[in-house]
Formats: structure tokens, C-alpha cells, sequence
């Protein structure tokens, strides 16, 4: 499937700063970039991170001397999500998951499962499919929390929306993720671009690891899970933020893009009665 | 310098479950284990989980068959912190810092230094020297914030210390982490064992990225900063907890300590006038 | 129905300090306060805090010269709660209800109203009967909420109950309120003593205003409702607490009872097929 | 001194309502309501709640068949604050404060001076006199939170402005409050229209209970604290809101305005060199 995204940001400097962006598409094993450009006006030299970073593509450059800036993103992207089948699935105990999900089980600044274990445990525990679980988490989420545009802002938590029952995107992925640590299954963050979301914008999910898989699940039912582009992942927002901005800089305005450019997609959603997952490597 | 480490933590069972404990002492370039033994009663195998995970040495084991176990650690830990002059210290802008300490300027559970950063810069950014202003971070959590036991659990974070101004060592090293963060200082906490603790336990303080090491610094004064054995690293008590437990099983007691076995130990506390840092590599 | 209640509460000086104690059966139309005593040992001179302050009978005093006293109040008190039927009770609206209840719609320190809008409606509103509705909520909290002693403390309220599930008496009373007045229906706080409540203790419950009546509910079920002798009322236990200590004055024990001395009672709980409320005017 | 004050406020409608407004100028021994009108459009019957509410001109009505209504107000009011001296005020102990201010103590929605017990105490209980204690509370709120109009919503409360130092007047207030309180001073919440606010709005300050007056504070700095015009009074926000809405409806816009009409007037701000404080009676 071949997919082309884009976006373009600016941002307004009242002083020097440094922005360390997340918007380009992961290279990965199942997800190709086949081209892709990143523009700033006026010019900077920018910095890929290396790898110690993790596989997240982070771009890092310093802004002085300007007003402002527009930062110009475009990739053409050949990705596929892999279909995983969960039928007679068991739940992984702790004592067998790998080493490297472990962290994914703490709680952390926007997904405080600390706090939500009788929550998590008195509606969902009684599951054992660990995907029918983690359906029955974005069902709750989906049909408890209303997705308001402008509700929430960036220190809103899994704490807040699981009362207060409004957020966006950002919000349900957080909520997601804490109820599934909750429950002892490892849960990260997505961010991605998404076909056919509406209005185009980035698109936050989650990730849960489902039998030797990271599965990927999306309650706010805004876009198909099979057509995304991998941005990056993380514990939470905190590690997946669009752009950190130190020092003077601020946030002006986004245009985000995500278009099919070859191939139909017939839309994927989960449904009870189909145990397949989707897996984005 | 010689230590001589021991720790013995009791728990009790009502159901079977998991046990991921952070207790070994860290094998580094600078800290070497000379013995070490670990047994538990009654008998349980147990996996030291592997690098993937990181550097943290985290035994895994399930309970299953039992009322209650007691763990027992001892080891004589050979270890030495190095001295780093920070007398002409400057600040690393973000733009300079090696990528993989950038996590540990995110926000996480109990370090929400997205909430700070008017607290921290309108108190701490006129510092110039990032050691000499780490130090008044450390200084004003000493002289604000009462050490108290037991006036604090599991679920206080950073953001409540700052406000209620008491709590213990955990308390301490997550609002000396997020106010560092809230600077742009990459901080990460530090579990460890502790000479001359009194009353004897594990303790915690925390790390500050600064001239390309990771300095210790512990705003609770109640151990040398020399004296330590170092058990893990972590973004805050999240990663390193004494034992993050799974299923149906309870702490009940621990029992913790901490000896010289060779050398005399001429204790360190930071000083204004000694622009010196201990760094345990 | 004759009830005797007893407490006996001690405290400890650090330095002197101010008592502002709540301990006294309120002397209402429907509830008569036949004896009374209330000895404090070492003997101090108390007042009892004139009507301006409301209808809550508290009694102040000095602490100076002492270490330690041992407050004991005891009373026999003849009171009756009034049956409300509520068969075909139908909401008040907002317009119609008395100026005197309307404080009671407003969030307070432990009731925050305002963040469970749409939890309480999503869950609540489509009950049409105002007692169903309540009883609705203590249903619900009844089946959440565990029950256990010192899980929460002085600062725990119903944000974090709504979502932790898991509190004592004033937590249950804290949730109920704030549901309540999420759903426009005014609620307050009630603190009594409890006949057959196990262990015997201060008990806390809450009123609903239904009907022109305030209602009693208590999503404990922990003692029966026909059994409670009143002590005071308020927006939540910030102005209901048994005590309010100034200065250095720690509470050290207490000791509660609550017999009936004359009559059986016939215990009542509400029961969704019986439309029948109980008022303690 | 004689002050016209106006506003004019709208509001949509989703659905049918009530309002409960709280927008006219309070009737007191020293504040004179000149002139006054109040009118809905379109034509809606209103009721002034009688005082059994308490001192504040609440007003209230339904909204029913219409889209958007325009509340308009005036009045010319002739009042005068009184200077009340406190060169040599001593603190008032809890024991001698009149019971009806009692209530001023408790913690509250958006005050909750339990969580700042140590805060307070350790910034200002050294101070003895009572008007210079609370001036130093406002001076340090002054100086060390900053005035960002729409940095905080209606979920915002003393407890988060103490770390995130940021806010508008109710913020301010709300802050000054809890800090009182949480040093045994009763204080309450103060709305008003305010000569020489720029922009014009409704203002909010704080009384604290002094030497047996509410002396006015106002730690915005904003406005004389000398041309006020005192709407309602209550223990935090909750209970002075300018309007409460139950049912669909929604606020839209708001002018209000502040003139004076009759004398100059020497604006006041309190001056540590002067002990006089000012008391709307």
C-alpha cells in the first residue's frame, strides 16, 4: 500500500530555541520510505539522531536568527500492517514477557495505571482472550468518552479522561494504555498520520503486546487501523510529541496530509466476532 | 573502597504471581561485584533478565506453591565514584546533548516537570554554573521540604511535594528530577544502597546530566554521596522500584544494610565553595 | 426509638491549641436529646458556638496546660426519622427549589461536582424518579467502591474515589454527594452515630434533597438507616469533621457507641420495590 | 462615591434551562443602590431568591423557547469602603473569632488550604500582625504568579496556581484565600465591578477577616482597591460564580463596565509603610 503524507508546520520565536521533531516516518522492516523531503524556511541544518535514541526518527536543529519558520515534511511511503490471528489466544504471563516490554508495563506521566487497577480489574479482568481484553477497553473507551475537539490540553491525563469522559485522540490512546498496564498487558503510544481520519491531523493510537505482537488498536474509530503511517512510539505523549520546543519557541499551525496513491483500502476495524489484529513492525 | 551490601525483604501470598526485583548491585565499569548471593526461602529459580532491558540488573521469578518467601541479597561491591571538577561549568544546550539522555528530559509518573517550569526558571535560571544551580535545587528541597516517614505512599509524585513540602528520600530525588528537567537538565533517579543511612534502608536520590556525566546528588543529606552502592537508574520509582510485584502478592517487610569493609570513608556532601560532583559511572 | 451514644476521643499537645469539636446529637424537632454530658479530662471550659453558626451544635475550647485529654461525651437521645414516599416523586427543577438548598448544588472541597458531569449523567440521567436516582448511585457505588479501612485519608475526595474505587464511610458519603449534585440534585453531608455499624464509629452519610425533603442515603450499607442519631450536616467533612484542631493538638484515639435503649428496631435499608425514603428533619 | 456599573451578558441555547445569576450590586449599609435595571431579551420573569440564601442578590429564571438571550444591567450605586487601621493589630485566635466566620476556615473547591499547610507556615507565620501577614500574602502572589488571561479554566484551583504561577484574578483570589485559611485566617471570595480594571470585566479579590472586619485584598494589583463595587460574596468561585446554568444552556459573551460618576477618587493600593486596610461593609 502506498501511501503519501505531509505536513507543514510553523512556528513563531520570541528567542533562540531548539526543536527536536517527530514527524517522519519510521523505516522499518514493513514500512518503506520510498521518498522523502524535509524543508525549512528559511534554511537550517538539521540532525537526524542517531540510533542510541531508539528507532524513532528524531530531527534536532536550533532556530536564532528569524521570526519565524515553516517547516515542510513530505514522504511517499510503502507500508503494510501485518494481520495477526488471535482466535485461541492466551494471555502472556509477566514471568514470560520479553525483557524489552517490560517498561511498558509502568505507569507514566499521562498513563497513571497505578491508579487505575480496581478500574481496570472490576471491568475487564474477567476476559481472557487478551484481545477480545484490550477490544473491550477501546469498546469502553469509545462509548463512555466523547471525542471534543479543544476539551483537553497537553497536561491532561489517563486520570483526568477516565472521569471527566471527553478528550481527543491523544486522550483515548492514553486511556487505552493505562487500562492495558493495569491489567499487566504492555501498552505503548502510536503516532502516525492516518487515511482517511477527518479533519486531517497527526493520529495518536496505542499499541498493545499481544501474543509476541504489538497490536495496534484506535478508540476513537476515526480512521482504519490498516491505513496508517508509523511516526514513532513511546511511553506515552511524553516521548511522542510532535515537536519539543525549548526556549523561545512557539507553536503557530499545522496542516497535516495522508492520501493513497496506489491501491484500494478496504477498511479494517475490529470486530468481535474476527479475532485478526493488526501489527505495524 | 569496599562495601559490604545485604538486603532481606519478606513477602506473603495469597495467590500465585510474579516478582521482578531490583535489588542486585549494578555491575559498571566503576562498580565491580566481588560476591554476591541471592537465595530465596523456600527455593524459587529465578532469570536475571537480559541487556535488552537495560543496564538495571532485574531478577524475574514466579511464586507460586508458598504462604509467604524471603529474599536475601548479599554481595561486597567494590566501587569508587569519580570526581568531576565542575568549577568553569557550562550549561549543554539541548541541541548538544548526546541522544540517548533526551528521555530523561520528558515529564514521567512522579516528575511532572511540565508542571514546573515557572516554579523552577523563576527560581533557578538566573544560575548560571548548571552544577552550582543543581546544588541550589537540592539546597531549596532541604531547607522547604520536611523529611517525614510514612507521610507519603506510592502514588505521590513531584507535583505534590512541591505544594505539601514533606515526604522521604523518593519524595526528595522526584522533585529534584523534575525541577532539573523543567531546566532543560536531563535528571534520572537513582536507587542505591547507602552508607551511614540511619535509620538503614534502600535509598534514593537522583541524577543530573551535566558536562557529559551523570552526577549524584541527594537533597536529603542523610548519606555521604561517596558511600553509595548503585542498584539502578531509571526515568523515576517507576523504573525502579524495589520490586515491582504481580498477582496476588504482598511486601511485608524489609530489612536493609549497608557497611564499610575496608578503607575509611572520608564523607562528601557538596559545598558551594568546591565546585566538585561525584559521578558513579 | 431511644438510642445512647457514647464517644471518647483523646488527644495529644505539641503545644497549645484550639478545639472546634462536633461530637454532640443535634437537638432537632424530630430528634430530642433527653441527657447529655460532656466531660473533658483535665477539665476546660467549653462553649458551645451560638446559632449564627448554624444548626450544628459545636463546642469550642482552649487547650494549654496539659499533655493530653480525654474528651468523653455521652447522650440519650429519643429520636424518629420520618417516612418520605417517593412512589411518584417527580424531579424539582433547579427554578423551584428552595434559595436555602441551592449552596448545596455547588462543588466543594471533597465533592467535585463539576468534573463528574458526564459521568453522573452518562450513568444516571436517564432515571426519571429522583429517589430511584439516588438510590441508583448508591447502588453503584456500593458495587465499585470496595470498602477498606485506611485506604484514604484526610485529602482523598470523590475525583479520586470515582476512579481508585476503594475508600471508608466519608468516601462513599463524598461520592454520593458529588454525583448528586453532578445530576442538579442538591446534597450534603450527614455525620451521625450508627446503631449496629461494625465496628462502631463516627458514621457519615449523606442527604439528597428530594421532594422537599432532605432524604437520607448511605451507600455503605454498612449500618441501618432508621438507626442513626444526627450530629451535623454540611457541604462535605470540611464542615462536618469530627474535629477541627488549631495549633498543636493531635488526635490520638477515639472510642464510639451507639445502643438502643428502648424499642426494636426493624431495620431499613432501601429497596428499589419499596419507594419509601427516611428524613431525619 | 457613586459608580455606574453595567454588563451584558449572552447566552445560547441548546435546549431549555435555568440561570442563576449573580451579576447585581449588593445592597449593604455602606453600598447604596442608587438606580438599577435589569432586562432580559427577550422578555423572560426573573425572581430575586429572598435571603434566606444569604446576603448575595441572586437572581433566577428558566429559559425556554428562544435561541440566544441578552441580559443587560445597570446600576448607579453610591458607596464607600471604610479605612479600618491595624498599625498595631494582634492575630485574632480561633477562639475568639465569631462563629459565623468560622466556616471562612474550611477548605473549599478551589481552596484547598489543607494541601498548604506547610507552605503557608513556613512562608509567612513568622509574620505577627495579621494585615501585614495577608499583605505579604498578596505581595508574594503578586510577584511570583504571573497574569495570563485564558491560562486557567473553571477546574483550576489554589492548589494548582501555587506550582503552575499562572492565572487570572480568580486564580489570584482563590490563591490569597487558601494561603489565609491555611494560617487559621477565615477568608472568602469577593466579586465585584472594579473601576479602572483594564480590560473592563468582572473582578475578583479576596476578604480576609482582620481585627473583626473583612479587609479587602486584591493580590492582581489591577485595580484600586478603593472602587470597587462588592456583587457577591462566598467561600470560593463555587459560590460567586457570575452565572450558574443548568440545562443547554451556554455562555457567549460578556461587557462589562465600571465608571465613576461622582467625586475623584485617590486610588488605594495597600503600602507596607501604612497599616490601613479597606472594608466593604
Amino acid at each position: 500500500m502506498k501511501l503519501e503524507v505531509s505536513s507543514e508546520l510553523t512556528y513563531t520565536l520570541q528567542s533562540a530555541g531548539t526543536v527536536i521533531l517527530n514527524i517522519h516516518a519510521l523505516r522499518t522492516q514493513k514500512q518503506t520510505v520510498l521518498e522523502e523531503s524535509l524543508t525549512i524556511d528559511p534554511y537550517i541544518k538539521t540532525e537526524e539522531l542517531p540510533a542510541e535514541y531508539g528507532e524513532n526518527r528524531l530531527i534536532r536543529f536550533d532556530v536564532t536568527d528569524t521570526d519565524a519558520i515553516t517547516i515542510t515534511y513530505k514522504a511517499l511511503v510503502d507500508n503494510f500492517c501485518v494481520e495477526t490471528d488471535h482466535e485461541n489466544q492466551v494471555s502472556t504471563p509477566v514471568s514470560q514477557l520479553p525483557a524489552a516490554v517490560l517498561p511498558y508495563l509502568h505507569p507514566s506521566r499521562y498513563c497513571q495505571s497505578d491508579k487505575l487497577l480496581r478500574f481496570a480489574s472490576s471491568k475487564f479482568a474477567s476476559i481472557e482472550n487478551p484481545f477480545v481484553k484490550v477490544v473491550a477497553v477501546t469498546d469502553w473507551i469509545y462509548e463512555n468518552v466523547q471525542y471534543i475537539s479543544g476539551s483537553t490540553d497537553s497536561q491532561t491525563s489517563a486520570y483526568d479522561t477516565v472521569t471527566e469522559l471527553a478528550g481527543v485522540c491523544r486522550d483515548f490512546a492514553h486511556l487505552g494504555i493505562a487500562i492495558c498496564r493495569a491489567l499487566s498487558i504492555p501498552a505503548r503510544y502510536f503516532a502516525g498520520y492516518a487515511y482517511q481520519l477527518v479533519p486531517q491531523d497527526f493520529h495518536a493510537c496505542f499499541e498493545a503486546f499481544i501474543g509476541n505482537d504489538w497490536v495496534l488498536f484506535d478508540a476513537t474509530r476515526l480512521a482504519p487501523l490498516n491505513g496508517m503511517v508509523k511516526i514513532s512510539t513511546g511511553r506515552d505523549a511524553a516521548d511522542s510529541a510532535v515537536a519539543n520546543l525549548f526556549g523561545g519557541i512557539q507553536f503557530n499551525s499545522s496542516n497535516v496530509n495522508c492520501e493513497l496513491r496506489e491501491d484500494a483500502l478496504a477498511p479494517v476495524y475490529y470486530d468481535a466476532s474476527q479475532l485478526r489484529g493488526l501489527s505495524y513492525k
